[in-house]
């Protein structure tokens, strides 16, 4: 009945309706309007989101969503030989992977609001407090993920944006326009905190508020309840139920 | 795909998803293995409710929801011959409402887990300072609603699960269970401040958890990350998506 918007991404998105998350923001900013549907998945890269690309966005649908966000890079960004190898992708094919996504959502959908999301940035530092924390002295001496690197995948992920004309919120950037980013946004080093959460909702509803879907312009799904007359209700339902 | 909850409700419901709130919550905790869909509609008693429910619950869906929270009756409290006398339904047909919304779901799925929550206490003093704070020296004198008339609706709506053997949550007593709940966990004597939603929460979970559908028991909806092979992937996949 209503619209639906899918999250899909990695623990970025995963965690989005934790408290102060930025998906459940969405949500109550959608509330009445449309769905918001969250398909995030921790610990997956691009490679390993292929495989469920297909089942999660079917092709055969009578009703797509409306708007996806995709989020990932930052597993694929984990770097080779350390200990988070497992979950690298290398850049090229990382680019490779979300002009696929994309193409398959544009399939799905001509008029679906596409909206890539670029990895934030990662603390070093925060990463080897984090895994002090766990592991003490036997956690890794080199860190698993760099910014500069995941630098690279924020910036690869741009440019499949615009080559493919879509939208896109580069987090890396952002969030390093604010001093303190490292501890002010993140929690480990990569996760986010409530304020760094606000920034991805901040820029997030930047980007829906500029399109089609600004939910202030969305009907709502039923009679506000000031449309109903206490004495003769069924005439508003009438209206907007038929 | 995924098991669907539905939050059906009145602006206890719809606002559920904001900062902290109980909706929220709650598809965090079933974050990869159920879809927790927001139909809250604020202002709404259970008299308007009726014109949405066929709307919302269509009997000729091949997947209806695996558990729906009903949470209505703080509008149906509102005083006779007070300001928000319009929203006002009597007791009896309250509960008349209630059976026929708990009857259709039945009908809907006869294993849906179907949750009543009764409407929280009211601060009669925090309405008068709400009502204060909007209109000044034009506020009405005389609340537009007390706690001991929406008591009367909780138990109504106690009595009705108890009788068509449904679960439910007495969240009207609950809450006067702590010191100072007034302001402790209603922000204006009607709604959920962060602390009254962790207390709905609680108890929402509480029903759930002791149902088949606690989140621990669920699968999830695709391999965890850790059970994919880098090298071998598709395996992971192969197993859950055929």
């Amino acid at each position: 009945m209503r619209p639906q918007i899918v999250l899909f991404g990695d623990s970025l998105t995963q965690q989005s309706f934790g408290s102060g998350g930025w998906g459940a923001a969405l949500a109550n900013n959608y509330s009445r309007k449309a769905d918001v549907l969250l398909r995030g998945y921790g610990g997956y890269n691009t490679r390993w989101a292929l495989f469920l690309l297909h089942h999660i966005f079917t092709l055969d649908s009578n009703k797509p969503p409306v708007a996806t966000t995709v989020f990932f890079g930052a597993n694929d960004a984990a770097l080779l030989g350390r200990t988070s190898e497992r979950q690298h992708v290398p850049v090229e094919e990382y680019k490779a992977n979300l002009r696929k996504i994309v193409h398959h959502l544009k399939e799905c959908s001509p008029t679906m609001l596409i909206v890539l999301i670029t990895p934030p940035p990662v603390s070093e530092e925060g990463r080897k407090a984090h895994a002090e924390s766990l592991y003490g002295e036997k956690a890794m001496k080199l860190p698993e993920r760099t910014n500069e690197v995941t630098g690279q995948y924020a910036k690869a992920c741009v440019d499949v944006a615009e080559e493919m004309d879509v939208c896109f919120i580069n987090v890396w950037s952002k969030m390093q326009e604010t001093e303190g980013w490292q501890k002010k946004f993140l929690s480990d080093g990569l996760h986010l905190t409530p304020e760094g959460n606000a920034v991805v909702y901040q820029e997030v509803i930047k980007v829906f508020n500029e399109s089609w879907l600004c939910a202030d312009e969305l009907p709502y799904d039923f009679p506000h309840h000031s449309e109903i007359d206490g004495k003769n209700p069924e005439k508003a339902f009438q209206l907007k139920c038929s």
